[in-house]
Formats: structure tokens, sequence, C-alpha cells
């Protein structure tokens, strides 16, 4: 038996007026998922705790048996993580944007005009010497991960990028009174001052001047956080897993877990079934779809309904696969519409498969789970779960 | 007021195709259960934690409101309690089976042919002296079990028994490397040596050997467990608490908690009728029935359904006693018929009694009590529940 996770970014929703108090996933039309969770059993899910709003990053964690509380520090470790950055424990990581600041370091752009190649920016930042630690880079377009390796640091260092235009970079300060914490800071304050010297007047930057186009001048670091030691995926579950995203992070935290991480096909039905040829060799696939979640940040409820529909239809699939394998369909958290990000709703599951207590429910919408047989469960609970039906669970006492 | 709590073990199951998809006690006429569930409030139960597949022995610490991950570590200490052994805390003990073994130490039947009488065996084997170690031993024909008292011991000692037949008897090895473990596997190495010597040529076996019945030889032991300090029953709950149940583990959990434990009436309305008389006498009762589990071991669907129906025709027998006191139905785990061994499903609960808030469930099933007012809770949930609708829990605030 073979199993298949789906996790629809930011599906769930709230009650949305234009749609006639019907959530996207109430307000479009599903039938494979109907279809699904009326084979299934479905239930209603806190991918934390109740109330709490998860990101993607500790959800996902949370949904492959890895607790966030205790892994999770800051955003930094998987971005790098996602961008192929090798990592090790202790390690400390930011995600970075590449900026423009004008002469009195004024943040003018925080993505320098959405660069899209920045290959040369990030060879040219690899001359940077730092005392007593090595330092890793890799860049995706305007977007950028930082690694400090190295004894007596950590991440407990505030953000230099400000979050908004219009206002001066922030100095690399540390978060709490310790020896570690002010170094990092310092050796944060050094980098991204001799980051700035190198890029301002750096050829492709003056190319970029002659251009009228915004330079990359500055590196605007966020989300520090320190590489946990996870339990790899396989030697936790006795199980080969795969993941398939098209999110840095998601990619970064399979990476971080062992698991073989797969270029998303495009098309979902093209996805569907690179899922399912993946799952000739694997025993556990995670697939993260990320559009609905943009939908939602974008405020479009249409928009939300058109691709819950697309990945309905994708959904087709998977129906013969749960005669003798389990497919979990999730959500990771809340995004509603009307929010434009991220809230702390509990989000609708279903898990079909050949042995699974079906319960009445027979629609899969954020309402109708709530009466499922499932209950209301946590992230944490569903791997564990999903064992016991793979039958890879051990007996506790006798 | 009562409070009455009958634990009908490995009840719950998962829908099965020869029932018309229904789970044996959907399938099952029950009348009575039902008419108790209309009465009460339902909920479904995880023993221990979502997807955790629990043992009786787990699960029924729990369910008296003893964590589990707390006190268990080996069902040797349960095992013990329940042929009679008075235990201390921080004792060692180890469910065993007379064996026989040939001259290689090859286990041929690892229970000596169901031997039925071993009290003569016992009684040699009581002359082993260890140094600095109390021995304690106690059998119930084939079974047996065996604790170490004194300083300097560990339950960290992997199982002699190598659990099938064929291959040599296993050493005793330490499971951690620490003097207290290594000591006590020389220790148990020893004992299984010297009982060996003793147990080959006893006038119990040549007799046996002249009948052409296979040797109680060997003595294999697994299991071991340090004894728990379990607060008694009656000081933690301010109630007297008393057992009644035929399998030793759940005595034996029920002894080390201090309860009386009484021995079993056959036949199950004799049964019940011996409950709500010890009833008149202590304030608790916990009765397990076993039946229901044996016919998920033996993969019986059929015979499941029968058991349940008894069970059910019994369960008449209390529908008096609810009106003023309080009774709950569960089950321990789920033992699915296809699977013939332990799930981590969630199994039903009901409690009837004067006071619930019933809600709209009038049938005593899985999928049914999934419905129910009580949600999805926790068997160390249910008796702080109890004890609450019982009236005797102190407020916590003001």
């Amino acid at each position: 038996m073979k199993a298949l996770v789906v996790v629809c970014d930011g599906l769930a929703d709230r009650p949305v007026k234009s749609l006639g108090g019907k959530t996207p996933l109430e307000a479009a039309s599903t039938p494979n998922l109907d279809r699904l969770a009326s084979r299934g059993i479905t239930g209603i899910v806190d991918p934390v705790a109740p109330g709490i709003r998860a990101g993607s990053d500790t959800s996902h964690l949370a949904i492959l048996g890895y607790d966030p509380c205790e892994v999770y520090t800051g955003r930094g470790p998987f971005e790098a993580a996602g961008m192929g950055i090798e990592l090790h424990r202790g390690d400390i990581a930011w995600r970075c944007n590449f900026a423009t600041v004008d002469e009195n370091l004024i943040v003018m752009d925080r993505r320098a005009g959405r660069i899209e190649d920045t290959s040369r920016l990030i060879e040219a930042l690899r001359d940077i010497r730092l005392p007593g630690v090595e330092v890793e880079l890799a860049s995706l377009a305007y977007r950028c991960a930082l690694v400090f390796r190295g004894e007596g640091l950590s991440h407990r260092v505030g953000d230099t990028d400000p979050h908004t235009t219009g206002v001066k970079v922030h100095p690399a300060e540390p978060l709490e009174d310790t020896p570690e914490a002010r170094r990092t800071a310092r050796l944060l304050e050094e980098f991204t001052t001799r980051a700035y010297e190198i890029l301002k007047d750096h050829e492709v930057n003056r190319e970029r001047r002659r251009k009228n186009l915004p330079p990359a001048n500055y590196l605007l670091t966020r989300g520090a956080g320190v590489v946990p030691d996870l339990e790899s995926f396989h030697s936790r579950y006795g199980m080969t897993g795969a993941c398939i995203a098209t999110t840095a992070i998601i990619r970064g935290i399979a990476r971080l877990a062992g698991m073989r991480v797969l270029r998303a096909e495009r098309e979902y039905t093209a996805r569907a079934k690179q899922a399912l040829a993946a799952l000739e060799e694997v025993d556990f696939l995670l697939m993260n779809i990320k559009e609905a979640d943009e939908a939602g940040h974008d405020h479009s409820p249409e928009k939300k309904v058109e691709v819950i529909e697309a990945i309905d239809e994708m959904m087709a699939e998977f129906l013969e696969f749960v005669r003798d394998n389990y497919l979990v369909v999730m959500s990771d958290h809340t995004t509603p519409c009307s929010v434009g990000d991220h809230t702390g709703d509990v989000v609708p599951v279903l898990i079909a498969g050949p042995e699974v207590r079906t319960d009445t429910v027979v629609a899969f919408g954020e309402r109708a789970c709530a009466g499922g047989g499932l209950g209301r469960i946590r992230g944490l609970d569903l791997m564990p779960i999903l064992l016991d039906l793979l039958n890879k669970t051990e007996k506790f006492g006798a």
C-alpha cells in the first residue's frame, strides 16, 4: 500500500458574500473531490493548534509529523534548503531579497524590479570572507538564501529588511542579550555592508542603471532560523518519501527530511500522472498545489473557484488509486479571500482508501467535513493515522 | 452515585465486506446498547492518541486515568501483578512461558504443549539464589511471571523468547549500555541457565517424556518492565474501586492500582449481576469483557457479531442502573477482523446516566458515535469526565 498526500495550499476559506455565503470550495463544482469524500472519511484539522495561523512551512512540517514548535525557528533554513544549499544542523540561515536602496540606504524597491538573473551578483558576493564563519549563498531571481556556518552563532537576530519601502534598511540587531546573538548580528552587519560595497558598482547594476532598471544593490535579510536536526522521513517511518512542489520552502522542508524532490509538471493532470508514476517507486508522496493560496492572497474568490475546479479535475486521476492505497486531500491553512492572508481556521481533510471507516459526509467542503468521522484532529495527528491505516505502526503495549 | 465502566475488549472494527460494509458492531442486533446510546451521550475515543495502536494494557491504564506514556515500560509488571505477586515500586518483572527446547536450546514448542500444571516446576525454581537480588515467581499453566527485586537493576533487557520456534533461545542482552542493564542481563542469563538445569531432568518432565508430551524445560522471558508507582485509585479519586476481568494483565493493572479484583462469573448475565452486587459495596467498577477481541484476532466477523449480541443481552441488566448512576460502555482498542490485531482507529464510547447531555445518536456503533456529543476525546479524558458527572471534582479557580 502506498500513500499520497495532496495539500492544496490555502484552499480553505470563509463564507464569501459574493458566492452567496458559500466558501469557494463549497461554491465550486467538485464532483471528484465529493466522490472521494463519500468513499472516504472526513474531518477538520487544526494545522498547528486551534486559532494558530499556520504558515505553509509550519503546517507542512506538522503534516509530515515534525512538530513545528520544536523544529521551526524561522523560515530561512527551509528556504535555503529549497534553493539547494546543503545544510548542516546548527547552520544559521536567512531568506534574502536583492533590493534597491538609495545612497542613504532608503529602500526604494524590495525586489530590485524583480530582477531575473542574479547569478553573477551571487558569484561576486562569494568573495566576502568573515572571521570564523563559512558563508553559503544561493539565489533564484531576486530571492536569495544566506547561510552562516560555524561555532558560537545564534538565529536570534532581527530582520534587516524593513518590510516596506521609503524607510532605511534596518541595522542587524541581536534579539537577545547573548554573546552568540551579538556576534551573529555583528557578522551579519559586516556581511550586508560589504555586500552593498560590492553590489553598488557591480557591472550588472551599472548596466541596469543604463537601462533605467533599479539596481540590485542591497541584500535585505529576514527569517533567520537555525537548521534543525530532522530525523529523516525514511528512518522515522520506514517508508521512502518524495515530494512534488513548486514552492521553494516546501521543497526545502522535503529536502531537510531527506525526501526526494521532483520538479513539478506544470499542468495539473500531467502532475497527477507524475505523482502516480513516482508512487511506483516510493511509498509516500507529498504533493503541494500552490495556486488556491495565491487566489486567496489576491482577494479573488472567483479565481479560487476556478483553481479548485481545475484541482478537482485532476483528482479524477486518483479514483483508481484509492482502491488499494491511501489518499489524503487537505488544505495546509485557511487563506480567506476577505483577509488576503492566512488565518487560524480549521481546514477540511479527507482520507480515502480500502479500510477507512466511511462517514455520512458526501461533499468535500469546510462545513461538510466538520461533521465527518475523523472529528477535529491536528496536523501532527495525520501521519500516525496514516501509518496505522498503512499497517506500519507498532503496538504500544500488548 | 456509582460508576460502572464496561470495556469490551477489541470490540471496535473496520467495515467488513462480508457484513455488507458494516462493522460487526453495526451489523449485530444490539437493542440494549442502542437504547443506552439514545439515553446517553456518545463519542469517539483515541485510547492513547490518534493513530497509536494501543494494547489492552496501555488502553486500560489510560481509561483508569494513569498515563501509559509515564507508567508503562513493559507488560511484565502487570502480568506479574495479575498472577498475584505482591510487587514493589522498582521491581523488574517479566512475562514468561514454560517452553520446550532441544539439547541445542532450539525452541520446539513455545508453550510446552500447553502444560496445565506447573506448580511443582515453579517450586523447584524457587531454589535458585542470585547475588543481591530477591526472586519471585508465579505461574498459571504454561504462563509464568518472574520478578527481580533489588538495587541497581534495569528493565532495559531484551527478550530471551525468540517469539518463534525452530530457532535458538536468545541470550539475555542489555538494551542500553548502563551498568544496571548489563547486570540485569547477566542475572537473567544466570537465572534462565540454572532454571534449564533444574527443569530438564525434573521428575515432572521425565514423566511428560514417558507420556510423549513435550517437556517444560525452559523459561522464555519477554516484556521486561519496571513496576511503576501507581497512586492508588482510592487516594487519587476518593472512590473505592473494583475490577472484574478474566485477563491476567487487566487484573494486574487493577491490583497495581489498589483495586479489589473479583473472579469473573463465566456467564454474561451472571457477570452483570455480579457487577451490580459489587457496586453495592464499591463506588466504581471496571469490567473487562475479553471475547470480542478474540474474535477479531481470529479474523472472524461472524463470531464477533455473536459475541456482541451476547454482550448486548447482558446490557439489559444495566438499564435500571443508569437511572441514578453512570455507565460507560466502550472498546479499549480496535481489533479489525481484517487485520487480526489491534489498530489505531478511534473506538466508540457511550456514557449513560441521570445528568448527561444526550445527543442525537440512537445507535451504538463506530460511525454513529462519531457524530456524538462527546466529540473526539482521549482515553485519559474519561476519568475526569466521569468524576465530574459523579460530582467528585474540585473547581479549578473560583
